[in-house]
């Protein structure tokens, strides 16, 4: 490793994960440690100086990129906010790092550095107008128009999750009614599941005590009715927002991440059906929408893209 | 005008509207003449060229900037296919009026270079990311993000006005349900008074024979309760999708213009009042909703711009 290298480093809750990245994606080298979070921002800030030095051993850092799963000013490499991590309020993210490390170092939301992770090195080549969706506890969004993460006036574009497909929906946490996340997360699928249990629909997902995606996918893939429409239904109610943002947009690639996506087609071929169905026809020819290729390593390869790409 | 003159082109269905515009958005001289569409598009091109040369007086030409009410391949220079120009499928505009005239020339949808015009000129100025929304017979849109109009994959971006709000509600022309046009436009807003018309509700719009914007606008200025309420429902859903694309986008300003926009504040009192409700705080903070400021002028003047920014 006598190159300069690129960081990218993913900030969790509860672990802190950063690679060295190649130009071609490739993760050189990776290390993991816990974030150690309760112990507040400036010990979780060293303790990414300390997981870089180790990764770099000496050699030449050209650039670092972070992304954090909290709300972001990125000019200004500051976190406002961040719910996973306790007391990140208004942290000064970039000056910290910059001053024990002296290089580029550029900060962004999670959802962003996977999107441009997926877009530079994964499902999303090729294109230049992306949108990645990640359904997990929650539906995520990042976007990269023009090639480049498409952020807005306050860098909080991108939320695709709170897009609403029934405006006398299911209230979501965010307090808006029928926001997409209700429909397409772990909590909306399962929800699905439960009502049509709790009305008596044969399924033999019935005798479970706590319902996951898992054993709905298990069930699913055995040919029970109920789990594969609880999936097609999510994935119908994916395809009513997605063919939104076609018809706002014109994009050209949906990627698809998260735990849920690897529930597989049942979602994403009922996306599909739907924006064919929806879309204009234009935004509907132009949209591809695939899983994503690069599961929980999206964002450290795109964080180190990020810091890459804006020396 | 002895200076280079750069010319902003209005092609609509029965009129052809340009003028040549300063660069700080003054129409320095403007012309009009019939489209004669009936007599296909080499016929309507001439009248573009003969129009300009009207106006142009011999004086340099810098460049042209024509918008057309249909599909556009804009770096093609081609229009694939207007539905109010009777013939015009694949015809190509840009060659044909750069060899008589022999300046830049650039074609783009018409909502698009009316969003330029107002984004340069008018109540889009100052924002670098704005949506603009006109209420008319249907619902337009035109997006400018990081300060140019945003096209996507095939030159279809900005189609606002086929989001949906209510994905079970009425069909559109699209043939999609629930787009924000079945209730953001004339058509819309006549179909809520009709509806309660033929429920019984009291109204003083009751006797009227052909229901128009402009009466329920008159009647509700005069404080009929149902007409009040049919523009600020039409205010609450247009709201619904404006929050939508507060969250994706993060956008800094919506211009609405449009007939129906000068029904004036009843509509965008709700808007903005159902935007701070359903966006996400920051988003809803970020975005302030306004209404249109160049009238019929913004393509004119917005063409006229695309024109001396594509030099």
């Amino acid at each position: 490793m006598g190159e300069v290298l690129y960081i990218g480093v993913d900030l969790g809750g509860t672990n802190i994960k950063a690679g060295a990245v190649s130009d071609r994606g490739e993760i050189l080298k990776e290390q993991q440690i816990s974030t150690e979070a309760d112990q507040g921002s400036a010990h979780v800030l060293d303790r990414i100086v300390q997981l870089t030095q180790d990764i770099t051993e000496g050699s030449e850092i050209g650039g670092i990129g972070i992304g954090i799963p909290g709300q972001i000013d990125v000019n200004g490499g500051i976190c406002h906010f961040a719910p996973n991590l306790p007391g990140w309020k208004e942290v000064s993210v970039t000056p910290a790092i910059r001053e024990k490390l002296d290089c580029t170092v550029v900060v962004d939301n999670d959802a962003n550095v996977a999107a441009l992770g997926e877009f530079a090195y994964g499902a999303g080549r090729g294109s230049q107008h992306m949108l990645m969706v990640t359904l997990g506890t929650g539906v995520g969004g990042g976007l990269v128009l023009n090639g480049r993460i498409f952020r807005g006036f306050r860098d909080l574009a991108g939320e695709f999750g709170h897009m609403t497909v029934d405006y006398n929906g299911y209230t979501c946490s965010c307090g808006r009614k029928g926001c997409i996340e209700e429909y397409a997360s772990i909590r909306g699928i399962v929800r699905m599941v439960q009502e049509q249990l709790d009305a008596g629909v044969e399924s033999s997902l019935k005798d479970i005590e706590k319902l996951t995606p898992r054993e709905i996918y298990h069930d699913a893939v055995n040919g029970d009715k109920l789990a594969i429409e609880a999936f097609q239904q999510a994935g119908d109610y994916l395809g009513i927002a997605l063919a939104d943002v076609s018809n706002l947009l014109n994009i050209e690639r949906v990627v698809v991440g998260g735990g849920i996506a690897n529930a597989g087609n049942f979602i994403l071929d009922a996306a599909r059906a739907r924006v064919q169905k929806d879309a204009l026809p234009v935004a509907a020819q132009s949209v591809e929408i695939v899983k994503a290729k690069l599961g929980n390593s999206a964002g450290l390869v795109g964080a180190a893209y990020l810091a890459r790409s804006i020396e």
